[in-house]
């Protein structure tokens, strides 16, 4: 049972980063989940918002999960973020401009609508940031500059993503991976 | 009756900057803006995605005439580029986080959804970096240079735009703008 959960929770998170929030109807999520409609109404029994908030939260996990794996494979963060960058660059290719920013329009389209999915929002914001903080701290900056930075490196990769989707390229990404690598370089930890 | 049409590409692009291109339908635009709804179709035969093209472009141009009377008040882009995210932030905040990125959201939900208004976001924000870009020239980077920071200076305000609203707070914008001006002041031209 807790896979049939699992598995709507995965195909509203996708649709929700492929089409936003108001596009991603409850027929649709029904229909490519695969599960029966009582299964949904079972689960998540106070409807979209509470799905689309949990949707959220697991979104904020598993991203937070693959910065945290693919910031480990390079041992400076200039490598290590730039890197990252790229590999988010062609994974917005590959889906043919239908992933990348997977809490952009959900947080943007419910930022004063629904306070419930706002929070999940914020909450997964913060998980990407912390893995980002937790690398730079660990190769040396003081707290508050890592936090100071991985917000801003959380906005970079933010917009550049909105850009390479409306383009249907992943430069403006590695474009602003190369600036990210420059600035991080430059820092004097 | 050039008027009631900018009426309701105004009010168009208005409701599209608070909550998207699928939370806006046509009966909302008629309400809001006060037009009959026979003057919708005879404005716009082709519907929602002519106007919410129409809207786009519209939103591109006066977009990059701010930036570029933002921009014209100091001399040094670390000072205008900053000021004028300064100015963003203070923007969002007074709007209640209903504004900002007024591209953002219906860029993404597009991308792939409508040849039509893609290429209106994507010549939106080429007039944005044009602006940037000019400014940046004028003040001594090469073109090249000049072109590459600002798509990402573009990228910044978008995704700093994006936790703003998300975060009800201007300051993910004012941190941003601290960034990119220690940033320009650190290039050599």
């Amino acid at each position: 049972m807790a896979n049939a959960k699992d598995q709507v929770i995965q195909t509203t998170s996708d649709l929700l980063e492929a089409q936003g929030y108001h596009a991603t109807g409850l027929n649709q999520i029904i229909k490519e989940s695969g599960s029966p409609k009582g299964s949904l109404y079972y689960y998540f029994p106070e409807g979209k918002e509470e799905l689309v908030s949990e949707a959220m939260e697991r979104t904020g996990l598993i991203l937070a999960d693959r910065i945290e794996q693919g910031l480990s494979e390079h041992r400076e963060p200039a490598d290590a973020v730039s890197h990252l960058m790229y590999t988010i660059a062609g994974h917005v290719e590959s889906s043919g401009f239908k992933a990348g920013g997977p809490l952009t329009m959900v947080a943007m389209e419910t930022a004063i609508n629904s306070e419930r999915i706002n929070q999940s929002c914020r909450g997964a914001y913060l998980r990407l940031q912390g893995a980002f903080q937790r690398k730079l701290e660990v190769s040396g900056f003081t707290k508050s500059r890592a936090q100071a930075l991985a917000e801003f490196i959380t906005a970079v990769i933010e917009g550049a993503t909105i850009l390479s989707r409306t383009f249907h390229s992943g430069d403006p990404l590695r474009k602003a991976a190369d600036e990210v690598r420059n600035l991080l370089q430059k820092e004097t930890k």
